[in-house]
């Protein structure tokens, strides 16, 4: 525990000396930097995919879910360098004038984007997240302490030591930086160091995620659990909904913007969700709905579905599985998201401006849809090029958290001798 | 313990609610809401000058400092009641739309304002802050628990019932809410309910700002101390930087902008200091030296000072005292910044553009002066009408924390059936 302490120590104090120097590297070091980045990983994919056959050995027996977000083939190692690459070509958030204002006595104020210092990253099984998350902290101009799950050591370590060893030219040491431990107490130490690290964000499961809430003494952005609403309204075009709730729940169910609740207008209810369910259940989806739902769908179709309780209202299936709701009201539709929603992405369906508008002015969520599917919540999709993740919080930054959502802010101020009254 | 519990969660519950009707009121709602805050405060002046006097009379025997942020005398009393109006006539700044862009397939997305939600403020012994922070969640839609010290309760109890009876026809029940009590638990409690509170911010010593942030799993912004700085290059006009450091250390010392440590130009510490120490001697102000300084100030004018040692470096006076270091370059001035600096508010005195600019760049702090003095990091000073206190912390908001950072935002995304492909 002691050694681990000083160890973690060091690398964090490296890590805040060198975010002095990235504050004002130039563009063009941090993109040589990246390209580097990109090359080696390419050169030496070799090395990689042996370190991640290791992790693989290890975890076997291991659930298909944990291997699919474990494994690293050729492919993904391409894309990791294929990332960086475009990393580099965003535009540097750096350095640029966010505003420019008179204070008092003629005083000349300039706001200006810096980056935030040292940010730690704490994730678990994805190796991948090691090089994307490297790499926008780079292009950010932030030094960056990586903690991955113990379950992709191996891999991390690969990964972390062909980054830090195409920047030595370029960087200053300790930019990049991975814990190489399994201890779980190395996280503990972590988040005790406020002298060292600006930002801690812990991207995984809720258990990780609260852990990292209840101890850390540096700042956290949540990048929480999503339970995704659609909300049809009686004034649908049910084609177009039917197409948005199968995309929103189907196309990529594992991920914090999928659909897990469906909320649909007791006038549409019947003419809607028989044919929407069976387009579920063809696509290999779990149906559990209200009692209404279950009563149209025997009587109609002579559908059984699951009974959807309590529970069901509160999760996060992250999977081919949803529960259905039938509500009386636009309003009873709001309440059932501001009781259940994480306020992640929700959506409306409906031809009415107004109550879109309402739906839209209500809820408080990152990201509220009208007439569009909840999957577009994406750093990529909202053309911010890449992203760390999605924000739960309502500090700092929200929703997609890209390149920008990576700085923080100084205020400049020019003066000719002006004193304070 | 318990019941305590209870009945601050019944507040905070109350208090989430509130915040979901307050994110969406009328401007014109909110502003009548602060005038008839305004209105009440002056009408019922004799109210809360009498429970002041009882928090004084228990308060016998504190020091004067401590007195002087406790009273509030008939002047006082109607200077809250300026501020309220003041706020009222600000912009406010819910429903701006941020930014508006496209996002692949022709999404239209619109970033816009909306209110952080809860905020709980937790402070010591002022009592004026319970009006003003009051106000400011008022006009920003946040609803707002007042957590204030145990020393003003009498004082903190009167007024925030006054405010609330006077917003009853306006505002959401829960509001504006006051924690009444003495009972220590009660930050502990608070501290713990993420579920309803949005944000804490604490004001007052340090020792407070540990515990919150020891202790807080609700998001913090720090307003932590200021050990400010400035430099006087060997290019400075002298006399413009004796005028501002004058001003930096004197005007009122007792404030985090003020400055605690002046760093001089080997160059210029000749001509420079013996007049500069004298002025301040005059104005009481204790000078603490290092060894160079008081090797000069002895050999020059006679002039016997304290030597400084290296907890000066490290002290936030809020006295009329100071501590100087004679420096070598502006590479020192720097490097002493980064470490005893509290990334506050630190200022370079030159007509050097090159050297300034150097100083405004390499140092992060949250505002950085270049010939004028520090004094000046005050939201009113910067021209945003108040101010909640000024962010130490890199995260969400930096410097003078005023109504635009007590928001966050939503992405608004209108489709026309888009799915992601």
């Amino acid at each position: 525990m002691k050694r681990l302490s000083t160890e973690i120590i060091y690398i964090a104090e490296q890590a805040k000396r060198a975010s002095e120097a990235l504050a004002n590297l130039p563009r063009e070091i941090k993109n040589g930097a990246l390209l580097a980045m990109a090359k080696a990983l390419r050169k030496r994919k070799e090395e990689i995919i042996r370190a991640n056959k290791k992790d693989l050995e290890l975890a076997r027996g291991k659930g298909s879910a944990f291997i699919q977000r474990l494994i690293l083939e050729e492919k993904g190692v391409l894309k990791l360098s294929e990332h960086i690459e475009k990393i580099s070509q965003l535009d540097d958030p750096i350095g640029e004038t966010i505003e420019e204002f008179k204070g008092v006595q003629g005083l000349h104020i300039k706001k200006v984007r810096v980056p935030i210092g040292v940010v730690a990253i704490i994730y678990e099984s994805r190796p991948d997240v090691t090089s994307d998350c490297a790499a926008l902290c780079v292009k950010s101009g932030n030094a960056v302490i990586l903690k991955g799950g113990k379950e992709s050591l191996n891999s991390n370590i690969a990964i972390a030591n062909i980054l830090t060893e195409a920047t030595k030219e370029y960087l200053p040491e300790g930019a990049i930086a991975l814990i190489p431990t399994r201890e779980r107490e190395a996280v503990d130490i972590l988040l005790g160091l406020d002298d060292y690290i600006d930002l801690v964000i812990p991207r995984g499961g809720e258990s990780l995620i609260k852990k990292v809430v209840e101890k850390s003494r540096i700042p956290v952005i949540k990048h929480y659990k999503g339970v995704c609403h659609i909300y049809v309204d009686e004034d649908a075009d049910l084609n177009m909904a039917q197409e948005i709730c199968y995309n929103a729940k189907v196309q990529k169910p594992a991920t914090c913007n999928a659909m897990e609740t469906l909320l649909v207008h007791s006038g549409v209810a019947v003419r809607f969700l028989p044919l929407m369910v069976k387009r579920f259940q063809e696509a290999g989806v779990e149906v559990r709905g209200c009692e209404k739902t279950r009563q149209i769908l025997d009587s109609i179709s002579k559908l059984r579905i699951k009974p959807a309780n309590e529970d069901d209202w509160q999760r996060e299936y992250l999977d081919l599985i949803i529960s259905i709701k039938i509500v009386q009201s636009l309003e009873e539709a709001i309440e059932h998201i501001r009781r259940y929603g994480t306020k992640h992405s929700d959506a409306i369906i409906s031809e009415n401006k107004q109550r879109a508008e309402e739906f839209l002015k209500r809820i408080d969520s990152a990201c509220l849809y009208w007439n569009a599917s909840t999957r577009f919540t994406d750093g990529e999709q909202f053309g911010m090029g890449a992203e760390m993740g999605i924000s739960t919080d309502k500090i700092h930054c929200r929703g997609p958290m890209a390149l920008r959502e990576l700085t923080s802010y100084k205020y400049l101020i020019y003066g000719k001798g002006q004193v304070r009254k």
